[in-house]
């Protein structure tokens, strides 16, 4: 098999930064946001590109949503600007009962426009310039770039991936350096779908802990952890309280990307110092969404609520993409050699081929299988010769996608 | 008449800055945020305080959004970062034909989370640490925190208060050195209800354009001018093209503040790289806002839809009020003195009685009058000794509002 160094170009994008601040014009535009821009002009294409699951906001939340449109006038006016109290309320309730962790509604959370927003406000409020900050490699892009906006540097600690991309606790230490500042760790894990255990995550807040560093945990994928795999939250650990600063969403669990809606959990001083850049950015979370996020979690109860239905039935669906898109993996073994993801909705394969380039791979399957993957490299080094493939896609999508890629891949075998 | 020396004490946040970078650790919390904090410990106050006016979204908005929330599921899904097109096309659209502006809905402009999360972003795109940024005194606060925030200097250019809070064209020239980066401008403005001319305006665009500075325009209240005067937008002088980035929002003329919507109109080169931080920070704005803030760009044709009707009765109402709240003031001569605003909803009386602080007053009148005033000097240094008054609460609350200051200024007088 032999697949010829691409032809493609990536998008070009207009690099004359004059004038432009540092902490911007140096972050590079990711391949994630990239491809969707290349892929919109290629006709017909499917996606297993972009973290968007094909289902749709439930019922029970919209229709919550429009009787308060009908009823509630306060549903287009600013809201407080740490939040509305009763969602406020809900969240600590829903911290507490689902995961044991003991939040004050009045002072250690927030709302925030997605976890997103709270973490990159959160990296600007901690991070000073130069201030070194560990992240796993490969790494959510996002948080690579909110990393460089706050015009820090973000050190790579390369996962190991053949032991299911596992995290290397010596190689955070050795990483270690007075200007170490912080940690950022995504778990349930993007791209690699990884699920860190209880162990290697009291092993990092030891670190934490004893070098007096601020781990910032984007918990957006915290329900979704597939075959009963016990889930450890970095929230439950006591003695990282005034360390810790947790990010969560209501994007993926409720299906509620676009509502742009998610909290922060943090000591009432970080909370307090936070809460300047939220009110610079934002002033609050768009108030209907903190409406549907309230009704969310009101049919939440962890029993048999209409939420935790909700919830079940998706891991249960997802589950069951996982399951298809490995085996379609595994008849791609001349092609993609991958770790069987634990959690979130992502699988990071290796590319088989020597000599392949992610981004080369990522170019050929859009323009000659007209299938959406994003390169690897774009998640840190370590994401070099890797590709994420999203398996929330409808199953008819992601059956028609590896189709396309096992002909496509045929040409070569 | 005297007043005392308030005995009252600010509200206190925690100070432990620890760990915090700087870009955070020195922006102070504004007064516009602590006031409605420490009001909600006062009961049954009433508020002239906050910059949202009393009217709710309107009706042929919600009804778009329902229906859209019953059958489209895009609307819970992520939209493509910079917005979605046709709300991009619509906003191109009525930029050309209520203004004159030509704007490529490609290329150079984008959809963001109000007009707050885009001028957030340019300053953070365009500042760099140390970089001067000139901006009127008294100025809206959270410009100046957004300023600190890029670790820029603010440098405050007062405004001739005795003019009408007129443009000191004269006073910007003599601030410039050779860190000048750029202007920020609100017009009209927050929180003096100032509205400057267009010779006023090309003065400082000439300006601007011979030291290659950006101009920062913030035009929220674009649409929100009295006695028919006419309304001048930077956005309309060709030679600043590649200079300016003006800001709008939903918020005000569509009575939408909390759906945190807005756009950003600049050069494609400026936009690329705003567009940065937009993806760090909010991915996209609420898809549910864009449906909306589409809705309500369909319905306002220049003419008689239902929009233009709506905006229509919106002026006249808040005429009204201005009407109402400066004969009020007229009244309260002893202790306050006013230039009459021109636009937006805000009206900035100097204290009359020598040797009482603005945020003293307030205090005094949250605790003994209960009713809500911004103190001035949160709006720069020229905004001591005034106090910052909406006028966008409904007319029996502004009554009973002054009623109440009427009642406490008598016990002085």
């Amino acid at each position: 098999m032999m697949i010829e160094r691409s032809v493609y170009k990536s998008v070009g994008r207009n690099e004359d930064a004059t004038g432009i601040a540092r902490r911007v014009a140096q972050i590079s535009v990711s391949a994630i946001k990239q491809m969707p821009v290349l892929a919109s002009r290629v006709e017909g294409c499917l996606s297993l590109g972009q973290g968007i699951p094909s289902f749709a906001t439930p019922p029970f939340i919209l229709e919550a949503v429009i009787e308060a449109l009908r009823t509630d006038e306060a549903i287009g006016k600013y809201s407080l600007q740490p939040g509305m109290p009763r969602l406020k309320e809900a969240i600590a309730d829903r911290l507490r009962n689902a995961k044991g962790i003991q939040a004050d509604p009045e002072s250690e959370l927030f709302v925030s426009c997605g976890a997103m927003e709270a973490i990159a406000a959160t990296l600007s409020t901690v991070v000073e310039r130069g201030d070194e900050v560990l992240l796993p490699s490969p790494n959510y892009s996002s948080h690579i770039e909110q990393i460089l906006f706050a015009e820090g540097v973000p050190v790579f600690v390369p996962l190991i991936e053949e032991e299911g991309w596992k995290l290397d606790i010596d190689g955070f230490k050795n990483k270690l350096t007075s200007r170490t500042k912080a940690i950022v760790l995504c778990n349930p894990m993007n791209p690699t779908g990884a699920v860190f255990s209880k162990e290697e995550l009291l092993a990092l807040a030891e670190i934490a802990v004893s070098r007096g560093l601020f781990i910032i945990a984007d918990e957006a994928y915290d329900f979704l952890i597939y075959d009963d795999l016990p889930y450890f939250s970095l929230a439950s650990i006591p003695e990282l309280r005034d360390r810790l600063i947790a990010c969560f969403s209501f994007s993926k669990m409720y299906c509620m990307t676009g509502w742009r809606i998610g909290y922060m959990v943090a000591s009432a001083r970080v909370i307090d110092q936070v809460l300047k850049v939220h009110d610079a950015f934002a002033i609050c979370a768009p108030t209907i969404s903190q409406y549907a996020a309230h009704a969310a979690l009101k049919a939440t109860n962890g029993l048999d609520g209409e939420g935790d239905r909700f919830i079940k039935t998706l891991i249960k669906e997802l589950s069951a993409r996982r399951e298809f898109a490995c085996a379609r993996l595994d008849m791609l073994s001349h092609l993609f050699h991958y770790e069987k993801p634990r959690g979130a909705y992502y699988v990071f394969p290796r590319i088989v081929p020597e000599g392949v380039g992610d981004m080369d791979l990522a170019l050929r399957l859009l323009y000659e299988a007209r299938v959406i993957t994003i390169p690897g490299s774009g998640f840190g080094p370590t994401g070099e010769g890797h590709v994420r493939i999203s398996f929330g896609a409808a199953r008819e999508d992601l059956n028609r996608a590896f189709d396309r890629i096992e002909d496509w891949a045929g040409i070569y075998k």
